[in-house]
C-alpha cells in the first residue's frame, strides 16, 4: 500500500494520553454544568449551507468549510455552537419551554491559517441560558465559570466583566483599538487612536468609567472578588448587547480560557421575535494547555490499576478469574494477552506504566493467595486478594 | 429572517431528553472499556481521501462524503473507525507500543437513502485489540461485549459466535446466502442456492458444523452460556480472518446491536506488515432503541433535582446562598432566573418535571428553615436545609 498515513493540516489524533485529558475536562465540565440544570443538546456537524452562511460576517464565510453533497445540496460544517443553537430553538419552540438551560460540546470547523497557531478542527464547550434577561441569569453564567475553573483545580483566575452600555457614547471604530489595551498597550492604543483620526482621550474617558448599575448588581449578587469591572474589554462588540465577560487564568499569558456574555439579538435570527440570551464558551485548548502548564492533571498515567500476568497455559483460567474479580471490585485491570514469559508481561507493565503486577502461579493458587508486584519500588509480597484489592484501590 | 430553520435529511438533533440518554449509554460503555484498560482515541473528522477512498468497496466510495477544501485538497469525512485506526497505528508506531487496545466513540457519515431508515450521520462505538492474535484476546472482546450489555441492564441476550475456517471449503456466493438465514428462512436460503446453480446442502454442510478448536478454547475460556456457536454467522465475509462475532438481545428484533471479530489483514494496510487485530463495534442507534423499548433508562425526568425559588427581591441572595449549599452537597440544584410570582416558577418545575421545589420566605429565614414541597404529592414541609438534603439526595 503505498498511501502515506498523514493528518490534514489543522487537524489532530489525540493518542490516549492526550485524549484521556480532554475526556477529564469535558467530563468535570459537564458535571458543573449539570448541576446548574444545564443540559445537554447535540446538532449534527452538517447544515443546509444557507443556515449557517452570512450569520459570522465575510470572514466566517471565507474560512467556512462548504460543499456540495451528493444529493446536490449545499452544505456546510459546523462553525460554532451559537448558530445551530439559534436554528434549534426556532425549529422545536414547542417543545423546549423556555428559559432553555443548554450546554454543547462538540467541534467545530475552521479554515484558518494554521501558521497562527490555529487548529481547522477544535472542540468549543458552551452554556448558554436562552428566553430571560435578568441579572441572576447574567450572575449564573459567571458562578458556572467559577465553579468550574475552581473544580478543575484553578485557584488564582480573574473574570473581566463589562457592560456594552459603557461604549454607547464611543465610536465604533476606538472601541476596537482600545479593546486590544492588552496585547498593545497603552502607548499603543493611543497611537492607534491617533492615527485613524480620533481622540487619543477616549481611553482614559473608557478607563474611567464606572461600572453600570446592572454590572455593580450582578457584583453584589456573586460577592466574589475574582470578578473584577474592566470597562476597557469589548470582545467582537457587534454581538454582545449587555454583559460582556472573558476568563483569565493567572500566570497564563497565552490568552483568555474563554469568554462570553449577553447577546439578546441573535438567537431569535431564525425566529419572529428576538430572544433574549447569555453565555459562555470555553476555549477549551488555551484550557487545556493552562492546565498542563500549572501540573493540573492529576490522573495517573495508566487507566490500568494493574495487569494480572498469566503464569502458565495451565493457569490461565485462574488468572481470567481474577481479573473478573478485580474489576468487580472497581479496579481497572488489564489481562496480559497471551501466554508468554513473565519477563516479556512485566516489560508490558513497565511501557504501559501500569502500577502492579500480579502474580499467580502454583504457590499462590495452593494458598489462595496471589502476588503483587509494585513496579515503582519493584517490591512484591504475597497476599490475599482482597488485601491486594486494598493496596491496589 | 426568511431561512427556514431545518435540519439536513439523514442528520438528526438531539433534545436534550434524547442527548442525556445517549450520554448516559456512552458513559457506560467508556468505563467497561477503561476497567479492561481500553483507552481512548479521537481522530479528525476530515481525513485526505486516498487515506479512505477503496477501502470500503465501490459501495463506500459511493456514500462517502468527499470534497475540495478551499485548499484545494480533496479530502473525505469520517467513514467507520477501523480505517483511522489503521492510519494511526502506522502513523505512530513508535509511539504506540502493541498490543494496543483503543476505544473510540464518534459519528461516522454516510451519505445513505434514508428511505430505509437509515442515517447519514451515526454514532460508532469501537474497542480493537491491534497486534496480538491469542485465543485470550478474542475472549477479552467477548467479555467487553458481555459487560457492556449487562451493566445497561440488559439480562437477556446472546453472543453468537463463529470462526471463519468454517466456510474455508464453502463457495463464496453461498456463504453469502447462507448469512442470510434468519432473514429470508431455510427455504429462502434454498431457493437462492438453487436460483445460482449452487448445491443446496450446503447450508446443511455449514449448519452441521463443529466449532472449531480456537472457538472451543474461546468459549472454555469464557465459559458463559450465553456465548453461542453459529456456524451460519459470516459478516461480511471478506473483512473477517477468525473469530466473528455478533450480540443479540432477546425479544429486540430490529437486528443485532454490534458486531465484530479477528480481522488479521486489514489493520496493517498503511504498514509494512500485517498486525493482527480483534474487535468489536455497537450499534449504537439500536442498542439506544433497545433499551428504551425495555424500559432500560433509569435516569429521572429532569437533571435538576430541586428549583429553589425566589420569595422577594430581597430575599433573592438567600436562594442564592441555599442553591450553592445545595450543590456543594452534590444536589443537581437550580434557581429560579428572575424574580416573579411563586405560581411561575412552580410552572417551570412542573414543566420541567423538577421533583423539588424549595421556598425560602421572611418566616423560614427567621427560624434558619426551607419549606420544600414535593411536586408529585404537593406535600411540602418546613425543616433544616440538611434535612431537606437528605430528602433531596
Amino acid at each position: 500500500m503505498s498511501v502515506e498515513p498523514r493528518t490534514l493540516k489543522g487537524f489532530r489524533d489525540f493518542l490516549p494520553s492526550e485524549a484521556r485529558k480532554r475526556n477529564y475536562v469535558i467530563n468535570s465540565l459537564k458535571k458543573v454544568f449539570e448541576s446548574f440544570g444545564f443540559e445537554p443538546l447535540e446538532t449534527p456537524v452538517l447544515e443546509y449551507e444557507e443556515i449557517l452562511l452570512g450569520k459570522y460576517g465575510d470572514e466566517g464565510d471565507k474560512l467556512m468549510y462548504r460543499f456540495t453533497d451528493n444529493g446536490e445540496r449545499r452544505v456546510a460544517m459546523r462553525y460554532d455552537q451559537t448558530v445551530p443553537l439559534a436554528r434549534v430553538v426556532a425549529q422545536y419552540a414547542n417543545e423546549l419551554p423556555l428559559p432553555f438551560k443548554r450546554y454543547q460540546v462538540s467541534n467545530v470547523y475552521r479554515a484558518e491559517n494554521t501558521q497562527r497557531g490555529r487548529f481547522r478542527e477544535f472542540t468549543q464547550c458552551d452554556i448558554d441560558i436562552v428566553g430571560v434577561n435578568s441579572s441572576i441569569s447574567d450572575g449564573e453564567i459567571l458562578q458556572v465559570v467559577i465553579r468550574s475553573l475552581e473544580i478543575l483545580g484553578i485557584k488564582n483566575f480573574k473574570i473581566l466583566v463589562n457592560d456594552r452600555a459603557i461604549f454607547e457614547d464611543i465610536p465604533k471604530e476606538a472601541i476596537i483599538i482600545i479593546d486590544k489595551l492588552k496585547k498593545i498597550g497603552e502607548e499603543g492604543v493611543k497611537q492607534e487612536l491617533q492615527e485613524k483620526g480620533l481622540d487619543i482621550n477616549l481611553l482614559d474617558t473608557v478607563r474611567m468609567a464606572k461600572p453600570t448599575e446592572r454590572i455593580t448588581q450582578v457584583q453584589n449578587a456573586i460577592n466574589d472578588e475574582r470578578i473584577v469591572f474592566e470597562p476597557t474589554l469589548a470582545r467582537g462588540l457587534d454581538y454582545y448587547t449587555g454583559i460582556i465577560i472573558e476568563a483569565e487564568i493567572e500566570g497564563y499569558t497565552a490568552g483568555s480560557v474563554g469568554g462570553g456574555g449577553r447577546y439578546d439579538n441573535l438567537i431569535g435570527m431564525f425566529s419572529k421575535n428576538p430572544i433574549p440570551a447569555v453565555g459562555f464558551a470555553f476555549g477549551f485548548d488555551r484550557l487545556l494547555e493552562a492546565l498542563d502548564s500549572m501540573n493540573l492533571f492529576k490522573m495517573d498515567p495508566s487507566i490500568t490499576k494493574v495487569l494480572v500476568s498469566i503464569f502458565s497455559e495451565e493457569l490461565q483460567k485462574k488468572s481470567l478469574e481474577t481479573v473478573t474479580l478485580l474489576r468487580k471490585k472497581g479496579i481497572n485491570a488489564e489481562m496480559y494477552l497471551e501466554v508468554a514469559p513473565m519477563e516479556k508481561q512485566l516489560k508490558y507493565a513497565i511501557k504501559k506504566q501500569i502500577p502492579y503486577l500480579l502474580v499467580i502461579g502454583p504457590e499462590e493458587v495452593e494458598k489462595d493467595l496471589v502476588t503483587l508486584k509494585a513496579l515503582d519500588t519493584r517490591q512484591q509480597q504475597t497476599l490475599t486478594l482482597l488485601d491486594a484489592c486494598n493496596i491496589i484501590a
